[in-house]
């Protein structure tokens, strides 16, 4: 099979931990025999830097070309802090998100047995935990209508959503229920929001065509609660934008392994696969990066962009052996910490052999 | 002086934890001699049975005239999943806290010794962690223009403020960090929302005018990791209305305590105390709800709406006597459990011993 990828490493270590990602898909595509073809772009604080977008034309046109997207991180410490910044790096996220019709973003939670410890849950709570949060991510407050008003003095952002939006994610959601636990937690805050009232007649409404899956609706503050009381009664959980901005993260702490969790953006035109951390600027061009959500990214996309489970699962095991073996990152190791190249060279290896 | 209080019991467990309650207002009004004129209004679900409205005119007409408003909880599981209702508890709930101005929710969030082992927290993570949430509770998407288009297919929701909305609650948070450990974290979205922007303009105003506090700015993916990562980080949260109403509820419940936590909505007219925790349905009337968090509620209203410190005290010593004498209710007894009206009855007597 022909593997068409685009690679944005973006900034900070993003470059880094893409490189590691892209051993591992070397050899993955080597050891099945597809042909790879893949080209880079530039994304973020980077962008900016060179052409002044933060998602330039190019890049868009790259990734429109592929069939999956290996996405680094974005940001640089520069724009913090001002809000006032005529061109922003997340702008150039939200842009490929939009144009790319990235509706979907999909979040494992998932506990590594070796990292429990660093979980600021109590073990027991968290341990066996296993869901996955899907986010909608090219609606609500994120794009709807927004600006200001009296001289500046007043500001607004509208949250909107139409029953197609919704729709297609929910039935995201169902077809992820059923292949998990028949179980779909549908989060908004229907006692106050009218869009969240459009979501949960929907949701009401698509339910019985999945009588097979169990259909929950909670509130988003209670579902912020739920995430850190009984995280092991999850199995699918399906939000609106901003929300799931909040409990996503809210979510991937819990598990302890922040830094090794993947994502995948699905969309109308291709999907991106990306790790969740950021871009890490202190630690840029050090070597000492954990490429692990990169490389697990990379699982996802053979998974999800090419329907290739073999590939993936093989990459997930050979990231399995370097934790059991303990050739880890200086975030994680409990021994000896090896360099980011180091880690992503002993993957693809174990791959190979 | 003369303390005028408005009690609204509402549905649930309400009226037995706010009679609770009453015991130690009572005992404490006694002993420094205030003056107590108290009267009861419907609000809620038995607001809604009783005239069709859940804050009727006359209530509203109570809690105007009153000093405080003691507030029990609303909201009745027969109107639970059902959007579509005509009329709804929580309707209420937005009616008093538009109409009484109510623009400052104020949430300590405290550790209890004993009840550390309930945190699903690990325990050196949140023991002596302290720290106040104010939520801005009259703006943002809660009263923004919201509605229906395209045959009620497309649904939206404003959330708006103005310059002087954001200036009231950051002086209010300024005001709180002051007395406190002179920082203040100010919670938004700015790098995407126009209004968080206004906000974290306002703020970098303001800042200057607060030399000796420490303003921190945090997007709200971020602290809601903070809040479980490094609770101990925080002294004074400040946020709208949305993201307040996710992160309290989030940060309350770190604690291990969220049946012990009281509240105070600070207003234009008048201010609202009350617990955190909601209705509590299935124990009404059962004489088992834990009235701590209403009675603690009743000593920040002494503290903040009457400015009486040593009352507010001396209510705080009694509950802690309780807790530390195990004379509680089932939900935190570790030995015998006491009923709700013997916690009560313990605590007056204790505060008039
Ligand atoms: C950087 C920011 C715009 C972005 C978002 O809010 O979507 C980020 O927090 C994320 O979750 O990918
Ligand atoms: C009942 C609901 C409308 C309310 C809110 O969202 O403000 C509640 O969750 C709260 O936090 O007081």
């Amino acid at each position: 099979m022909k593997l068409n990828i685009a690679l944005l490493p973006g900034d900070g270590i993003g470059p880094e931990i893409v490189d590691q990602a892209m051993k591992a898909v070397k050899a993955v595509a080597q050891k099945f025999n597809h042909e790879l073809e893949y080209k880079q772009a530039l994304t973020g604080a980077c962008a900016i830097d060179a052409v002044g977008d933060p998602y330039p034309e190019e890049t868009h046109e790259l990734c429109m070309k592929s069939d999956a997207v290996l996405f680094g991180a974005i940001g640089d410490p520069k724009f913090d802090n001002n809000p006032k910044a005529p061109v922003r790096p997340e702008q150039g996220l939200l842009a490929m998100r939009k144009k790319l019709g990235l509706y979907a973003n999909i979040r494992p939670v998932e506990t590594f047995e070796s990292l429990l410890h660093k979980s600021p849950l109590r073990r027991e709570l968290v341990e066996g935990a296993d869901f996955v949060c899907i986010r909608e991510l090219t609606g609500g407050m994120y794009f709807g209508d927004k600006g200001r008003k009296d001289d500046g003095n007043t500001a607004y952002d509208t949250c909107i959503y139409t029953r197609e939006e919704v729709e297609r994610i929910l039935k995201l959601g169902y077809e992820f229920a059923a292949k998990r636990n028949k179980k779909l937690t549908v989060v908004d805050k229907a006692n106050v929001l009218e869009s969240s009232r459009l979501w949960r007649e929907v949701a009401q409404e698509m339910a019985p065509n999945y009588p097979d899956i169990k259909t929950e609706y909670m509130f988003v503050d209670n579902a912020a609660m739920q995430i850190i009381q009984w995280p092991k009664n999850f199995d699918v959980m399906v939000t609106e934008n901003m929300f799931g901005d909040i409990l996503t993260d809210e979510a991937s702490v819990i598990t302890g392994s922040l830094g090794l969790l993947p994502s995948a953006s699905v969309g109308i035109h291709t999907s991106v696969f990306e790790p969740i951390h950021g871009s890490y600027p202190q630690a840029a061009g050090k070597n000492i990066a954990n490429p692990i959500a990169t490389i697990l990214s990379a699982a996802m996309m053979f998974e999800y962009a090419f329907d290739l489970k073999d590939e993936g699962k093989l990459i997930r095991e050979a990231v399995a052996a370097s934790m059991a073996e303990g050739f880890v990152t200086e975030d994680i190791a409990e021994g000896q910490a090896q360099s980011t190249s180091a880690v992503g060279d002993w993957i693809a290896h174990w791959i190979e052999k």
